[in-house]
């Protein structure tokens, strides 16, 4: 089961608050592991590794590692590649297993949502292919919470952490006056509504949204309207929060309504946005009252100043276990959380297979939206809350937020 | 000199991040104040004098009141009522007159920016005209900054430095890919670039935008599409902050481009918002680059879990030393901070007259601009960072932000 080389560990997909916690938790256990010879980062994931641009973390200043865990997006830089079907062109992985041999490279670690799990999993069936031994690990990072197997995904909590505060202060402000208002809000979430429900925790603090519309429930305009305007009239104001991916029951996103030219990526979605801008356009139009939309946008996945502390911490272990895991003699797989029995809440590490998790994709329980759809049930506070507890000690110097500073150093052939 | 009576507070205009920590400054210092007998607040500002709305603070919680360092927006309400000129219709005054001697109030307190402080200017000539004792001090209040006379004002401190920590995460994130993409994102400030200029303090992280567009400038699209178009090609990346009041030469506004039947506030100030987009499907037109456009909205004024320790402090200080000097005699003036000489940041309050601030606007230093226009000199972040200093203890409970909850008792007549 000994295995001795150097690692390469890469972030992809859509940066989050916590994603270089992970990276913090791979650093930190591989440059101390013995069966790890040289600790390497791929720029901007697997374009990296193509393009042989790989940095030497063990030239790193430990203070700056550690500054990782407060410092958002992905300091070795990201990337939305899709990589083609093996069996059809396999370039890519002639390249992939060059670059390995070149490093001697053992340890393949992989930070990423469904679509980066897709990349993870590609390159440890060809390696298997190929019989090189490598042992590939994938690290679960999204936003989205959208990631098959796991409780819930390291970066949601953060991010539902700023929504549920975020939302909270937004009541305040847009409740102030006693001539109304409607305010739109509008939060990420392609397909799953993780996000917006997130929305739902700001009423724990009294000041929660009145209708929140997620993804997995078709959006019916006129309905939509009418719903706003009974609020609005009832109470003087309103606030609704929705899903940047509402769909019609056509399946056609209200963000297209709005932009029938968006762009798509690499991967064939949608860019999103726009929708809540657009339906404040119609309820103006409808109500006449005084309307604001407001985007959540990069924030909501940036703002590592409302970090959650136990998402910090988790996106750490998830880092940690996988190099473990790998040294132990475990690849192809995904670490994962498990939620423990019982009343208290634990997370444990679960160890998934590449393959499930792959493009799958795990949307918000309908069970847990209320009867009339656009309310969130109890339930969920339950999931959710344990996620966005504690707050993550960020580094601030002179008011202003202190990152963590790589040097970069290529890393030369040994 | 002495004068014995109740006092009232009320607080108008857009709320801000550490307005209620002027609200807190103001209760704590005159609840035990034995020259004021009872402490009101106004229900929405001057609307709730002229509707009899009005709160009594004695019967609330001292720790509730506490938590208003804390508790962003108005907790008693705001309004953007403007008060006629007395000479052509007096029923307001009149009716305002008739409620202060309802409850033999002998102080007041308005909380508020210019507006606010127009409102409060002339009620406090009426008073006077009337030969009614009663001591009047307005208390400043703006996330704009751009009141006449002050230093600064409390609320930008926090404004600034959730702009400037925002942009600083957004430009980690803005900037993960090597794909490039265009962002360009709008700050309030309708007419002053004070907001806007403080993204700059983002550099100091290394993480600062590209461009900077403050209103005090005649805004040219072409020159902005050529200069974004170029860092764009030179960077792979172009971060551009403009401010919602950026206008042309003509002096129209660029929001107004996009949206030409933009609404009125009662003040005949335009509601803003927009101009971001309206500029990203122009950079989209011209470079086919991947574009966000993101609003800072409600967010840079309400995000009090990011308020600067400096801010809330020295809003505290404003409320207090208002109520200090109007026991002591004074009336008829704006409390106000002057930066103390000498190399160490120190605020000092000073007391200006009503007249003198109400309707005033400050703007940007042109001096502090770079000579091209679209940068800011080292002469602003001398002058913010201090304002920006300090992380205010935000009170979370569970993961959440936990508000003050005031009762909010109607007050009965003595």
């Amino acid at each position: 089961m000994s295995l001795k080389g150097a690692c390469i560990f890469g972030q992809s997909g859509g940066p989050t608050s916590v994603i270089n916690a992970s990276a913090y938790g791979v650093f930190s256990e591989a440059l101390k592991n013995p069966m790890i010879t040289r600790v390497l980062g791929a720029s901007h994931g697997v374009k990296g590794i193509l393009n042989d641009e790989l940095f030497d973390i063990s030239k790193e200043d430990e203070h700056e590692l550690e500054l990782l865990k407060s410092t958002p997006s992905s300091a070795l830089g990201s990337c939305r590649y899709k990589l083609k079907d093996p069996e059809k062109d396999d370039t890519d992985y002639r390249r992939i297993l060059e670059i390995f041999k070149k490093y001697d490279v053992r340890y393949f670690f992989y930070n990423g949502g469904n679509d980066s799990m897709d990349t993870c999993n590609k390159i440890s069936k060809y390696l298997m292919s190929q019989n090189y031994e490598c042992r590939v690990m994938g690290i679960p990072k999204t936003i989205d919470n959208d990631l098959y197997g796991t409780d819930h995904c390291p970066g949601y909590g953060s991010a539902a952490k700023y929504i549920a505060a975020t939302c909270a202060e937004i009541y305040r402000d847009a409740t102030v006056y006693d001539t109304g208002a409607i305010t739109v809000i509008e939060a990420m979430g392609r397909n799953a509504g993780w996000l917006t429900a997130a929305s739902s925790l700001a009423g724990l603090s009294g000041c929660g949204p009145d209708l929140i519309y997620l993804p997995e429930l078709p959006f019916d305009l006129d309905d939509f309207i009418a719903r706003v305007r009974r609020c609005y009239e009832e109470k003087g104001n309103c606030i609704v929060v929705i899903s940047e991916g509402i769909k019609d029951k056509d399946g056609v996103f209200i963000a297209e309504y709005a932009n029938k030219n968006a762009s798509s990526d690499a991967f064939g979605h949608k860019q999103m946005g726009g929708s809540a801008a657009y339906l404040a356009l119609c309820l103006k139009e409808a109500t006449g009252a005084k309307i604001r939309a407001i985007e959540f946008s990069l924030m909501q996945r940036c703002a590592a100043h409302c970090a959650s502390e136990t998402d910090v911490n988790e996106a750490v272990l998830m880092g940690s276990e996988a190099v473990k895991a790998a040294v132990s003699g475990m690849t192809d797989k995904m670490v994962a959380i498990k939620r423990a029995e019982g009343s208290e809440y634990k997370a444990e590490v679960a160890m998934l297979d590449l393959t499930d998790v792959a493009n799958a994709e795990k949307k918000f329980p309908l069970e847990w939206i209320t009867e009339d759809g656009v309310g969130i049930k109890k339930e969920f506070f339950d999931y959710a809350l344990p996620l966005i507890k504690g707050e993550n000690p960020y580094c601030w110097e002179n008011g202003l937020p202190r990152f963590a500073n790589l040097k970069k150093i290529k890393a030369q052939q040994a």
